[in-house]
């Protein structure tokens, strides 16, 4: 591997431009020429090696660099990011450039041997691991200080003179996934591989859980939809679909397990090595020794983090709390209001009114959610977490706990308290079916309006008409750096996640919910595929193995589901009328069946393994081989 | 590595026994010259490289030989089973050979920088992996078939030819030990340590967890005394205690893997790479290949295996249980009787005679538990599982699910079907203290008296009237070689798992449970480790990171019992007398302090770190060099 990086010469005469770095508008000239240098330096001098082109725009003025590499640099990358690919017997290996021979399709001059989201996401970690060596600050900017082995990327982001860093499309490729995505009126899975290979595993595992998901839901709304179109009431019916449900949620969130590590065995990520993790970006503090790597970076002491969660946080999540809870009750009068003008007046338009509070309800609980959402994440950023992940748990469990008290609380009020079960009904199909309409404008249909519109505006400023495929660099950049960021799969997991909360929860009382999800879901699957490739700058792809603390949140709803539903059928007067002479009978009742269920699925989890037998298999082959190799050393 | 076997002579003129290895009597030459040839062997021939010295007895028959190994090769096969050992720098490292001298009190003429333990688990280990080369039977014994890869020494123990091997007692070392942990009156820790050394890491932990244990009842034994001396009845007193106890179990089980992660970090254990786990020695099937390794070795079809579980071993269990249950009838029927002989005739002697069918039951109980376990194991290991892991699964979750209803059945039978408060209190006396009795009795006393009976009779016989430490090898060996075997832990943990039963399941019922059970665990320390210095032969230490499977088990059994408490609670007449009018309130309110018990129980094993800060920092820092040698390599 040494010799590799220093005798074989790693430029190329054909450049392709793989990922753009715009710089601040009057960016010193020295920062440019120092930054450019570090990027293109040998790996022996402390640089990434990379190739770097000015993209030169009408206006003169060049902070706009296209980022690409040789091929063979590429490949020594993918060894250093620790790249999974298939080899020629079919089993899974980490990439090495010694071995390369042995793995599929590769051959010297195929350049498609990694695909371009992995090349990208090799120039990327490429250039987050560019460190600084005796620097003391940017070139140029005294203010912006670097100490040896800080990430200078970073450093240059956090400081402002670089904008932004993003992978370019490739417009060719992208229309063709368009086309086998969503383009063709087809019925059938989406071209998850495709989708992989040109934004990630992440995104691809997303759109994966979706597809999967509804596919699991179809049995439950099918079932549902006789209990509509009777109006069946039996109590025995009830019994039967909420049995159903809880234990097939069980069952698909763990076979959901098993197609994951599928997919992401084929796809390398299930082996692959997790890279060690740096301090995030935001993270700040007093420059100070790490303990474990022994380098030279910020600490941040972890007893003043915990103050902040407890004495800042921790309340100020509890007062949002409050006042959702303040908001319900409000709701709650706006009903009774409703309820009272229909009473006197009895018009058409007052049955109507009956609907206005819910979808009032439903609005504001969507405007909480995303304001709560601005203020968790600057709380949590403030909280200083010293890496990315932590950062994410400590995210995600805000947000995730208001989020479900916020959309659920007046739902659990009516339910049990109230013991209202029309209403219930009624609630619950306004506040999903209009959370569901908001959110697809709010996604989707709104941003790709913006952009269009943005877009016509930019053709009339350059005065092209072009089609798509046309553009030049120059105009694909500028149009590509004005698009939104996409943050990630959070927004949509929580999406999914409430959804399932409102399918889940209550489904005895309403089993036309999952029918609406259904169909949610496949215009969901449509509206995120435009949003992915139309909407937004394409996203850096990130290997991941598994959907993380999501399955969590998903099994922890549906533990919490079979209590609500067993309470809601030990409420029906149909179970009641079963015990007339004893209400104690009916309650113990309840709870040795609720007892059940849970130990049910618990054993269901325990006994349902992870993983397939043939990847266990693999997986077992591939230990066994590298402690072998060990014994050989 | 590769040089060190080959150039290095590790043979030495003084030779210290280590492990007995005892041939059937009537071995045949050809045999015995065979297989000691291959112990001594170069590794390049195929052989062990160990040393072998026949043990010369009166009666003039070789059938016991003794292995030691040098210096040197007792170095080279720690860097083979992968040792973990303490460095200079007070880091734990994977010790290799190259390295020795960053290594913690090595010296190359420092003897004791492995313990005799470790030194047994060495030859033990390279015994194990002495394989057949081209043997295609052992010679001498053609039914005894070989085949390439074979373990030599697992067909000799299964064909019968090796009767045991095992390993050696330190006389010195052991007086030692047995002064330190229970030799003297003190009030204080055992010595782990010293323990660990002389008897390895599964039995270090087991006394680890049972002091531990021990301790953690004690809180809950002294607030029990109370309630017994002022015999409290409030239910406000009972509530606290139940709560108190439940939040205590679940604290301590938290706690238990901390203080289990830094005993094994020095220990080393944890750290420790699991080894590739070879079929079990009683596996059979038909030559195949092994689709991991693609090595040959028997194969057994997993759907034979599973019918075998399903259609033979489950029924069989339900049996038993039926069988149980049954037997647990006819304990009602006896108790049924007594009360009325008490009525009948009110003397002294019938009120003594309420407690004898409790006492009959709980020997019943302890019978059918010790006959159950045989069974249990013989179709186990009918069910010819391929890996010993595997097998002690099965065997444990048979076992567990027979012992806890064998147990606790008739427990539940009267708290739930009977409502009999004082009977309950009065039966989990009677069966906790008799169970204690008799499993004291059966496990040390017993086997203790066997074999002082056998050693007198054998010192009868040599005609010497030596003390201990002044025996000969020969008669050391031919004292242990009759000892019996400690058959692991297994039966150990089951009591303290049944006892922790006894404490939790009913506390708020009996409080005192947890005085008798600290008690029993002060003598049980003290019996536990007479059966291990006196009664058994030394077992071969065994590296592991924690108690396993046990854990989960212990977990399991505090999540019932908050489920018994809270009904036990909700029955008791002073909270029924809360909710004079509605029984309804009563269920729903315990109900509800139920569901939110089990949060709590499940957010604080969550929210407590299985490791401490410190030993996550020692892990996080071994890991980063691990990954940045990557980088250099």
């Amino acid at each position: 591997m040494a010799e590799s990086w220093s005798f074989l010469d790693t430029s190329e005469p054909d450049f392709r431009p793989l990922v753009v770095i715009e710089l601040a508008k009057g960016t010193k000239k020295e920062t440019v020429e120092w930054f450019t240098k570090r990027i293109v330096d040998k790996k022996a001098n402390g640089g990434a090696q990379l190739l770097v082109k000015p993209l030169a725009t009408e206006n003169g003025d060049e902070t706009i660099y296209l980022v690409g590499a040789s091929h063979l640099r590429l490949l020594l990358g993918a060894e250093t990011v620790g790249l999974v690919k298939e080899c020629n017997d079919n089993s899974m290996r980490t990439f090495t450039y010694s071995s390369r021979k042995t793995f599929k399709d590769f051959a010297d001059d195929n350049h498609n041997f990694l695909t371009m989201a992995e090349c990208q996401y090799i120039i990327k970690h490429e250039l987050e691991n560019l460190r600084a060596k005796d620097e003391k600050m940017i070139p140029g900017y005294p203010q912006a200080k670097l100490y040896p082995g800080k990430s200078i990327v970073r450093r240059l982001l956090t400081s402002g003179i670089l904008v932004q860093i993003f992978p370019l499309h490739d417009r060719e490729e992208l229309k063709k996934l368009r086309y086998t995505w969503y383009g063709r009126v087809k019925v059938g899975y989406q071209p998850l591989d495709e989708i992989r290979c040109y934004f990630g595993e992440t995104i691809a595992l997303y759109f994966g859980f979706l597809e999967y998901f509804t596919f699991a839901l179809i049995p439950m709304a099918i079932i549902g939809i006789p209990y509509y179109v009777f109006a069946w009431e039996d109590y025995d019916k009830y019994v039967m679909f909420a049995t159903f449900n809880l234990l097939w949620s069980t069952a698909i969130l763990e076979v959901w397990k098993r197609i994951c590590a599928i997919m992401t065995y084929h796809w390398g990520t299930l082996l692959m090595k997790r890279q060690f993790e740096e301090p995030r970006p935001g993270f700040h503090g007093v420059l100070g020794i790490n303990p474990v790597t022994g380098r030279e970076e910020p600490v941040y002491s972890s007893i003043k983090r915990q103050l902040r969660i407890y004495l800042v946080s921790l309340p100020f999540v509890c007062l949002c709390l409050y006042f959702s809870l303040y908001v319900m009750m409000i709701y709650f009068d706006l009903e009774q209001w409703a309820l009272d003008y229909h009473e006197e007046n009895g018009s058409n338009f007052s049955s109507l009114m009956l609907f206005v509070p819910s979808i009032i309800y439903a609005v504001v609980i969507e405007i909480m959610n995303r304001i709560y959402r601005y203020a968790a994440e600057f709380l949590t950023s403030w909280e200083n977490h010293r890496l990315e992940s932590s950062y994410q748990n400590h995210l995600i469990l805000k947000v995730l706990v208001f989020n479900f008290l916020n959309c659920f609380a007046s739902l659990f009020y009516i339910a049990f308290v109230l013991f209202d079960m029309k209403l219930l009904r009624q609630s619950l199909a306004t506040l999903l079916i209009t959370s569901q309409i908001l959110n697809q404008f709010a996604e989707s249909l709104l941003p790709y309006w913006l952009q269009k519109r943005h877009k016509k505006r930019m053709k009339k400023h350059t005065c092209s008409l072009k089609t798509d495929t046309d553009l030049s660099l120059v105009e694909q950049v500028n149009l590509e750096k004005e698009m939104g960021t996409y943050l990630g799969t959070f927004d949509d997991y929580l999406e999914l996640f409430l959804q399932f909360g409102y399918v889940s929860l209550f489904s005895c009382v309403y089993p036309l919910a999952a029918v609406f999800a259904v169909l949610n879901n496949i215009t969901e699957i449509y509206s995120d595929a435009l949003k992915m490739c139309r909407v937004y700058k394409r996203p850096f792809a990130e290997p991941t193995a598994n959907i993380g603390v999501w399955q969590l949140a998903f099994e922890t709803m549906s533990v919490i589901s079979v209590v609500t539903n067993c309470i809601l059928i030990g409420m029906s007067p149909q179970v009641n009328a079963l015990f007339p002479d004893s209400k104690m009978d009916l309650v113990l009742t309840v709870a040795l069946v609720e007892h059940l269920l849970l130990a049910i699925k618990f054993i269901m989890a325990f006994v349902i393994p992870d993983k397939p037998r043939d990847i266990q298999m693999k997986l077992a082959k591939l230990e066994f081989e590298s402690l072998e190799a060990l014994k050989q050393q």
